[in-house]
């Protein structure tokens, strides 16, 4: 069997949401996805994409993706790539598939000139906190994530009681 | 006394950088610093910029800055903002600097469709996370942030031992 990663085209925005759906259905959170085809084209596919995202094929059979996007680190004073969602289909797990991808958005890192990956993983993802344990990624428990939507944000630009 | 917002422009480089120093100071990590002016100049006002900054200024001084860019929820299908840096000078605190910095960023997400702020905090910082928790964000304590960077960096790609 072989293994090819390639970047994702116009023409894979619905496989990209199945992908998605997928991910979302493992995360214990099927009905949280929203997104949809012509969404997922008009925002990665368009003159300045918002994400990049590379697919996974086994023999022509579509395994897995990456998606990603660039972050800044004003420490570093560089960009870096944030890895949104790394996902491969039960099926085809246990072949280096996931590492592979990864490995791919590494390479692109670099010829980026960024210095990091970053990313994040349930706490109860276990198998995949060991996983990239043995990769020699850091934890950095130090540091809370924060969200502000729906009507906290619009409360703080005073538009409360208005649909986002 | 009168606070006023502005977008940064390149000749502000100098000056974010001070607020980056002056920040990684307060998050006990004053020697984390690595960005140059330059980088920032370069990576910030070119065609297509990693990051956006506000600066807020009060009666003409500059009091305090956000930093931040896009980032993109494949559960949502949308982009959203990413606040990377928040900060006010110790001198002008208390007067909702740091409230109307992340107001005004909070109504570029919206222009922009977005329909979530995100940023971390550390845990130790008790005044702030109060201060997220009273405007109704969410803290998404379930997910840990995890980091690749230097030699496990080159040792995905299989670039072991060259510089990054």
């Amino acid at each position: 069997m072989e293994t090819v990663i390639r970047k994702a085209t116009a023409a894979d925005a619905a496989l990209i949401l199945e992908f998605i759906r997928a991910l979302a259905a493992f995360e214990r959170a099927p009905a949280a996805v929203t997104a949809t085809e012509e969404g997922l084209l008009r925002d990665g596919f368009g003159p300045n994409p918002f994400y990049y995202c590379l697919i996974a094929e086994d023999d022509g059979l579509p395994a897995g993706f990456a998606f990603y996007f660039f972050n800044y680190s004003t420490w570093v004073g560089r960009p870096g790539i944030y890895v949104e969602d790394l996902f491969v289909l039960p099926e085809f797990r246990r072949r280096g598939i996931g590492k592979a991808l990864l490995k791919q958005v590494a390479a692109i890192a670099l010829e980026h000139g960024c210095q990091r990956l970053q990313w994040e993983v349930l706490d109860w993802n276990t198998p995949a906190i060991d996983f990239y344990l043995a990769m020699g990624a850091e934890f950095l428990d130090e540091w809370r994530n924060v969200r502000l939507s729906g009507d906290a944000l619009l409360r703080l630009v005073g538009m409360e009681g208005q649909q986002a």
